[in-house]
């Protein structure tokens, strides 16, 4: 940058923290980037806190000392995600959602890139505290929402699939018992995907005896690892066998394809 | 905010513009949050603008009338790609990558946000002017890396699946001749998934013969949609049967698994 001044600076500053979530930036690579001193840094950093802070743009961390810097949390304001989840709810109780089979078409809503970058904030929230080393989520419909979580998380995301490829050297495989198809289903992961002693994350768009958790539980073990929460999209409000830490944004509360009537109410225990 | 001055102007913008890319913002959006003239808030995004091209970060783009504003895109400066490939490339020449089989490992690449991020950002700069409706990819490897190109060019992403799931009402099927697998495969997606007439962006990890592309041509065939672009991280040498613009990123020269040798070059054409 030729000259550098308060306004370059907060440019620059603000777009590299929104641009790389939860990544560390030390103090002294912003100085050299910027040739400032660190006092006045930190006068930037407080003002960015502030502004992210008043119009719910996610916030700001600093940690102090040698190992010290400064890193994005990518969340949103409390109003957001009630308007967010409310959203998500009316538009999923649209009748033509019900398919035969009483199911539910979500597809277009776990791939929408807008819809699940949101879900992905309110699960940094809820997650927060979990000393996450790794996401973890099932093939196919969880995969792009667990990315943005694992993006948000900065770390890596790993797919369990349901059938062993290939291409994938070496895999564990477990049997589980799904709920949504009453099936034994086969689950499978790469030898290599997960380090010992890992915790993880698992994410997923719909959940509802918890067989699929208890498989990825299972997995988990194979690897030394540990299940430490469970986040996702949907649950409905059969019982759920699960001994982890499990959050649902929405409960599908009924479902009559009769009636043509399909009813979500928002988890306010994830809001509150 | 209590009080705006320039400093919170310029921290809101840069923020709200990075974290939506491709959408447009009018300028009258800005001026009512932020209480300034519609002239100040001009200086405001050239400023930004500026720095953003001095630092590669992505560029603006202004469009000017009634229905104009501002929007983010979201690209890699020409020497920050070069990098970031030749990074991926010596990755991937890892031997540990060869499992049997003669197939390469590459799950952990390919759901690495940040390795899939700058990834989508190239292919953003490359299938730009496609004027692109959707992303499509195939389950399961290339979800990661599609959903960031969706984000990206804040577009829906549809995944075309393995075999025809009861959650998702109708759907449209077509076979095809897998050209990693050499059997015949069968690609299937949700009626409702893509609407009459759309330009959609095919985004996969790996391409070999492009029996999957020709496949993701019929099906969109089927939806009276047109494929009108085909990005991959990483294509073989053989030849590929496709009239439709591919890129891949990077090229698998030699995969010789006696020897231990793996080796892959980068795409020059993609960077020139």
């Amino acid at each position: 940058m030729q000259k550098i001044g308060k306004s370059e600076r907060l440019i620059f500053i603000t777009s590299t923290l929104v641009q790389n979530p939860m990544k560390l930036f030390s103090l002294t690579f912003f100085c050299d980037k910027l040739s400032c001193a660190k006092s006045t840094l930190s006068e930037d950093i407080d003002l960015i806190s502030q502004i992210f802070e008043q119009t719910g743009q996610g916030r700001l961390e600093t940690v102090s000392g040698a190992a010290g810097g400064v890193y994005y949390i990518p969340t949103m304001k409390k109003e957001d995600e009630i308007e967010f989840l409310n959203f998500l709810k009316n538009e999923l109780q649209n009748p033509e959602r019900i398919v035969s089979g009483g199911f539910v078409y979500i597809n277009d809503i776990v791939f929408n890139p807008e819809v699940i970058k949101k879900a992905a904030r309110i699960f940094v929230r809820l997650f927060l505290e979990k000393e996450i080393d790794y996401i973890a989520t099932v093939e196919a419909k969880g995969i792009a929402l667990a990315s943005y979580v694992a993006q948000y998380f900065n770390k890596p995301l790993v797919v369990a699939r349901n059938s062993s490829k290939f291409t994938e050297g070496s895999t564990v495989n477990i049997s589980y018992i799904s709920g949504t198809t009453g099936k034994i289903e086969t689950m499978t992961m790469a030898k290599k995907a997960i380090k010992k002693g890992a915790r993880v994350l698992f994410i997923d768009d719909f959940m509802r005896g918890g067989g699929t958790v208890r498989g990825m539980k299972d997995l988990l073990s194979e690897f030394e690892s540990s299940l430490v929460g469970v986040g996702v999209l949907i649950a409905t409000k059969d019982k759920k066998s699960v001994d982890v830490d499990y959050k649902s944004l929405l409960v599908l509360e009924e479902l009559n394809a009769e009636n043509k009537k399909i009813t979500f109410s928002i988890n306010h225990q994830v809001i509150s």
